[in-house]
């Protein structure tokens, strides 16, 4: 199909489309004369992916494509293309080491250590976490660092239903696809979730005062 | 102090400092003369919490705006100030409402119901799972919607102890903000306790071949 039919088909605009061309998030089209390319259902299944990460995940355009690239690299270990979806998020300076030993740091170390987890120094959510919770404590509320114990559970019970679709995939392409999908939207599923349960809880633990 | 010692005291300089004065986010010192204020520990207070929503929460100028205009309200119920944190988001895209009737609608109001969550449909989350669940489908990864019962358990822990960190403030004020930092910089806190679990859970699932 023509870039204008590979427009109507995604609902993507044009100069969209030749945007993430230019930026090498959208593999080239096959040449049908000097000006004019062809595509295929590939290229629109891969503009869908492309606006799923930048509209939903909130990835800037460079994360973005560095996530496809992983998705793309034929023979990258599964844990590779794991730690590249790790690393993506709209706001990776959250991510960024954590300077020297801090409280947040510590407490990091020995969650990890309570809990028995296996995860490297290098693991993204170490500095987020120690981060979140330095801040907690810079802003005065270092109660609230008292709470996360539950948080860990959670965790537990994402990563392990996270693991549970990898799993189910086949074949490689598209087992990379489901972990740099799910890691990157199921941000946005978490919060999502975590918003309704609280109006719920809130609701229980709280409940409006009724008339007799 | 002055604003050159308000500076000193928090790490952010003074053309921050004057920007967040502009446009509100930070309320003015008390003048001691016709150009220069004097501030004190609240403005140093204010400052950091401004700081923590920006740098570590990722919000946008404006939307700091408001939920600092939430925190300072009198006499606000502690339900508004869970709406307006509910809401703010880096990315409030994915929070606007889907339009019309979509697999991910269904599926949200099935969960709701199944669980017995008490949650109105105009609650944030409500929209921002469909989305997501929406975008599953639309790029062709359907199969990551089977895995959201394990996040909904995960869910209903992290609001449960989200509820238990406001219900141990005695006064309204220190509530407000603790519901405000909790919430947004709460969802920084479980994407991270996620990166790690899934790095420890994956270990487990796939360890990596040892020497004999």
């Amino acid at each position: 199909m023509r870039i204008s039919e590979l427009s109507s088909a995604t609902g993507v605009a044009v100069p969209s489309i030749k945007y993430y061309l230019r930026e090498g998030l959208l593999p080239p089209g096959e040449l049908t004369s000097a000006n004019q390319a062809s595509y295929d259902d590939t290229h629109a299944q891969r503009l869908r992916l492309i606006r799923a990460l930048l509209d939903v995940g909130g990835l800037p355009i460079a994360t973005a494509k560095e996530v496809l690239a992983a998705i793309d690299t034929q023979g990258l270990p599964l844990t590779w293309v794991f730690g590249v979806a790790q690393h993506a998020i709209s706001d990776a300076s959250l991510y960024e080491p954590v300077e020297g030993e801090t409280n947040g740091t510590r407490a990091v170390r020995d969650l990890v250590a309570e809990r028995g987890w296996h995860v490297s120094p290098e693991n993204p959510g170490m500095h987020g976490a120690a981060r979140v919770l330095d801040t907690y404590r810079g802003v005065g509320h270092p109660e609230l660092a008292h709470i996360w114990e539950g948080y860990a559970d959670a965790a537990e019970l994402i990563a392990t239903a996270d693991l549970a679709s990898v799993a189910r995939q086949t074949d490689v392409e598209a087992m990379s696809e489901t972990v740099v999908v799910g890691t990157i939207l199921g941000d946005a599923l978490v919060a999502s979730l975590r918003r309704m349960a609280q109006e719920h809880v809130s609701n229980q633990q709280f409940p409006a005062p009724t008339k007799d």
